[in-house]
């Protein structure tokens, strides 16, 4: 038996990340809050986040699920291996993006419920704000860190 | 100077037409709200939707403004003119969805504040929801009726 | 709390449709088995078997996880349809195959397990294989007929 | 006069791969393995393994037959010839992931019969999954040792 996510947290989810960098004073933001197989649940821009802003943030989110890393650790092999994350972004049609901003989503006993990413201002400051959302509904994130 | 939609209308609009579904007890929906440039604001996917709805709610929406048209209105035209639906396709990567189910958003005086796609049902329920989540929110809706 | 398929499960049920092709004397086949994401879990494909066969497998399996409908069915709606199937296998690369031979896998209360294609030989001989290998395993295939 | 891989050993190699993975208590796999022509004869994910390994793992086998080399001299030439790789990938559409775990499969003459290639944990732990699952088989493999 293991919990899964439905679209209600995950509206709240996106809309906290996006709160929290309007209060924050951050550049705008979007949000991609996405289930544990990769298909999105709410996806929100804010309104003054350029255009790319949601394909980024649903790249970040569901390159932590498709290879079961945080965004951190995604960013480290990246630098240490930049043919295959070259070959991994040609091949998934740049679905991989290695950079923090991308948080695994865990349940308190570490089951895997999705991944959420966000993007529109520096990559440590996405992932503050993914992370004040995460930790406002509950949820354990999972950046990549190197102790994590 | 004329108004635009913010992310926390979109968002309420992807909810309410989400529920409506769910109150209707019509098949789990995605539903898209995007910006009058064509750019996503809110998408959200009911838990239980299959995974190619968010991309079919965006793509009607998505068509309607492209094309300038309701869905009702694409759907007319792409059964008169069928390779140039094909052709739209091929060039857009698949955005122009011509059914039953994108809704251009107006203002009281009929300026245009996006496009809203709801996909999940049949054509019309989808509409439906559409239409009752605009209604709720005291917006204008354009279907692309014969008569509009 | 509900099934999931595992891999072990997804080999056997592949494995029993190329099996049954072989026995009926049908055209070499390719079979795919993809968990209820529409992520692949086994693929197989006869060593004389076109080069295509996994590809059209694996699109009549996700065709109908994507949208929610056994093979028959998409196969229907296409032909009523046509307009929007060409947009959704624009926007989806392809990976609707709305024909026979993509069956959706369901557990004994209904529950959605995944779903399996099969390519090589006329799609209701395709669909034959894929339903012979699911009652092998004891599965129930939900091929999308209009009574079911 | 020359032997092929039939489907029923390209399924015992993935299956082998994928078994060997579980008692060695590495990270949860996929594995494919092609024909000679670069076509796929198996793919299996493990139902625990992150979604784009069946990917990755076919990107690897596909690139040692695309180029000619085992997995470890593509991860040198692609260290020495960056921009080379790079644009194989563009145009091959990321078909070739150039680091170990990736092996030609060849006969007891050296006769090319196809690839292997696996995912899911370190490139040194998966070419050890792919080199146990050959040998258990009594096939002879090609990763591209500097020496071979």
């Amino acid at each position: 038996m293991y919990l899964s996510l439905d679209v209600e947290s995950a509206a709240r989810l996106a809309g906290a990340a996006l709160r929290h960098a309007r209060q924050l004073g951050l550049r705008p933001m979007a949000c991609a809050v996405l289930d544990a197989a990769g298909h999105p649940l709410a996806v929100l821009r804010d309104e003054h986040a350029s255009f790319l802003r949601p394909q980024i943030a649903t790249g970040k989110a569901r390159g932590c699920l498709g290879m079961g890393f945080g965004g951190r650790e995604l960013a480290r092999r990246a630098q240490a291996m930049p043919a295959f994350f070259d070959a991994i972004n040609s091949l998934s049609g740049g679905e991989v993006i290695p950079v923090a901003g991308g948080v695994l989503l865990r349940d308190a006993e570490g089951g895997l419920l999705g991944a959420i990413g966000v993007s529109g201002d520096t990559s440590d400051n996405d992932e503050r704000c993914a992370l004040l959302a995460i930790a406002e509904l509950g949820l354990h994130g999972d950046c990549g860190d190197a102790q994590a």
